[in-house]
């Protein structure tokens, strides 16, 4: 009698637990409380508690297949090995930023890992009110951390494209080409867009200037390979709290342009922010410049200490990256932007917004900034222009820029 | 009695021609002779005729050494796997610029292909005299065709992911990145310097605006993954006779800028035309504005009926990236000039000039050329000014840009 091969099988609940005994992640007789809590299209999340020890896990397992549109659409499981070691690779540089990895199984697409339900996910916390104090200092560090640390300033080109070769991740890096880049600049089937809104959408799908500054935009996103991105980074691939802040859900990392983490960042937190009433606008502003001052400060600190590239001490050349990386961030912020308002997946705290006159106002002043933000990308020296351009625009201002 | 795997040998003259008996490329009685003709750095050469037959081929077999270095300095023999997958890549597009390959070994290294020594190389001809009428055209039409078909725009960016695993280079990068665009910019021990020449030298070694152009430059080569390159396309790596055109040596091939094959080609023919008396220079003039020329001609072509991106039909986006390839090329062959000018592998053409003033003039401009190339490259919109700039250059005239 031969043993097959052990081959991909979906987790239930039961065998979740089972799971977790087997690795020995509890003792044999705990009482365990298994919930499958996933929100996500892609993947089963169960949470594994153990109530009379208040200790819990996550068991994460990758779906065969986009869950949205059902059995339909298959997707590559290798996500979850991405996943697993994009975290391990961000832990090697900012493991204050990310939970922690006990086990991984690449036939399952199993990842098993710390339990983060003591903190939530930002976006939902900043539709509620939260303000996380330190969301935009943490992440301004992870970000020059582990976007410096991949890049060819800290590992030198060869080096580089070795560990290039571990993240190839050709599948999903389709979806955002697609679901980003290029479905809700045009008329495509996979949008959302409000009937009310559909001339906005007609404008931007006709509007020249727009769809060429988006195509170079989906060019770098695909051709520029600077840094080993998490390449989903949106407040809902966040947790935290007052003190604390954990990214999560790397599946989507690969090698591509240090911009586009960034981007997505301040598009999101912007959006939650033009979802607010202006006085509680404020906290949130604030994580758009202070993400950038902070990657600025300490990207800039590890370029002067850790670089391996022989021109980087040439008059300018700093200022050059980051004055691309910003131009680069903004752009991607517009086109994050756009996609949240008229394509497949919306921001969910401006789809909350209840009443219709000011959930589309919400949503025009958005696409307004966008725009923008794509065709003008070139114009914004400082994340302070882009603060300034919301204030424009929620005020019925058209956005100038000080150096025209 | 166990047989050991088979591991690399370096072949001889003998088991040269053993291998192609072995091969049954010539009948098992057929008189052979073998000469080894290999003049470059990193591979033996070996051409097998039959003169009775008047038929011949060539062995070439990577050396797991750098030749010049001595064997010290390793390089990975998987470069002949590139070499020969991507001449049969290049041979779908452009069967009629590669020679046929009849075999290839990985363990040995050795790829057995078509003889091309009807044909000269374009470099030895162009110091002796020849014009090659339809070289130009032939290359405009090979780059055209093989950079278009391996790009976003003919492939997708999936299949394009794909691909470019299979052309993972990162040992042969690293010498264009250290030879060409690291080391001839700084006062590295590499150089070849001519005594009289090193003001010059040192004038470029502190010329911060050259060497930050020059860094961004190299940023672009390293993380710009466009299209399958050639990655080495100077005159030597060109077999051509007054009909026929030959592409080879594709050692480098990796997935980069498109700019950086035409640039290269452009900076040594710019170097030959240099080289030559005055009135000798106009047949290699044309060769600099007819290549771009058979380039746009023959990519524009090509994106308008097989383009597969959405934005492809976007009003100016051919134009862009006509213009951002064009930038690009002019500031490659600025990098490529330089380096054959002070960096450690010079043009045979210009280092064969006896006469010490004449040489030096030529050097002297060339040096000039280069520096603008790479400084001023976004000034310039056309061959016709590279052409113009020469022609300012060698009347002793500073380069005046149109737009300035």
């Amino acid at each position: 009698m031969t043993r097959s091969e052990p081959s991909y099988e979906a987790l239930t609940e039961t065998t979740a637990i089972a799971l977790a005994k087997t690795l020995e992640l509890f003792s044999a007789d705990a009482d365990l409380i298994c919930h499958e809590i996933g929100d996500g299209n892609l993947n089963m999340v169960f949470r594994i508690t153990e109530p009379a020890a208040k200790r819990g896990i996550i068991i994460k397992q990758a779906l065969p297949y986009v869950r949205v549109i059902g059995e339909g659409w298959p997707l590559t499981l290798n996500r979850a090995v991405i996943e697993s070691e994009a975290l391990r690779h961000f832990a090697k540089h900012v493991p204050q930023y990310v939970p922690e990895i006990y086990y991984t199984d690449p036939t399952y697409a199993i990842t098993v890992m710390e339990d983060l339900s003591h903190l939530t996910i930002v976006r939902t916390g900043l539709a509620s009110g939260s303000t996380y104090p330190l969301l935009s200092t943490h992440i301004g560090e992870f970000l020059a951390k582990t976007l410096f640390a991949t890049s060819d300033f800290a590992m030198g080109p060869q080096e580089k494209r070795e560990l290039a070769l571990q993240f190839h991740n050709p599948e999903l890096c389709k979806i955002t080409e697609n679901f980003v880049f290029t479905y809700p600049l045009f008329d495509h089937e996979t949008n959302d867009v409000e009937p009310i809104l559909r001339p906005i959408a007609e404008q931007i799908w006709g509007d020249q200037s727009l769809l060429l500054e988006a195509a170079k935009l989906k060019q770098t996103f695909i051709t520029h390979a600077e840094a080993l991105l998490h390449g989903d980074l949106h407040t809902g691939s966040i947790f935290a709290s007052d003190e604390e802040t954990k990214v999560i859900d790397p599946e989507f990392a690969f090698y591509g342009p240090i911009g586009f983490d960034i981007g997505l960042f301040i598009a999101n937190t912007l959006l939650s922010a033009l979802a607010r009433e202006e006085d509680g606008r404020d906290a949130l502003l604030f994580h758009i410049t202070n993400v950038w001052d902070v990657f600025v400060d300490t990207f800039s600190t590890l370029w002067q200490q850790n670089n391996v590239e022989d021109f980087a001490s040439i008059e300018g050349y700093l200022e050059y990256q980051l004055q691309h990386i910003f131009e680069d961030a903004v752009g991607f912020a517009g086109s994050e932007i756009i996609r949240r308002i008229f394509g497949l997946a919306h921001a969910r705290d401006i789809e909350a917004i209840i009443e219709d006159a000011h959930r589309l106002t919400v949503k025009r002043n958005a696409a307004a900034l966008g725009r923008d933000f794509i065709v003008n990308r070139s114009l914004y020296q400082s994340p302070a222009q882009l603060v300034q351009a919301l204030q424009q625009v929620v005020t019925g201002a058209s956005i100038v820029h000080p150096s025209l």
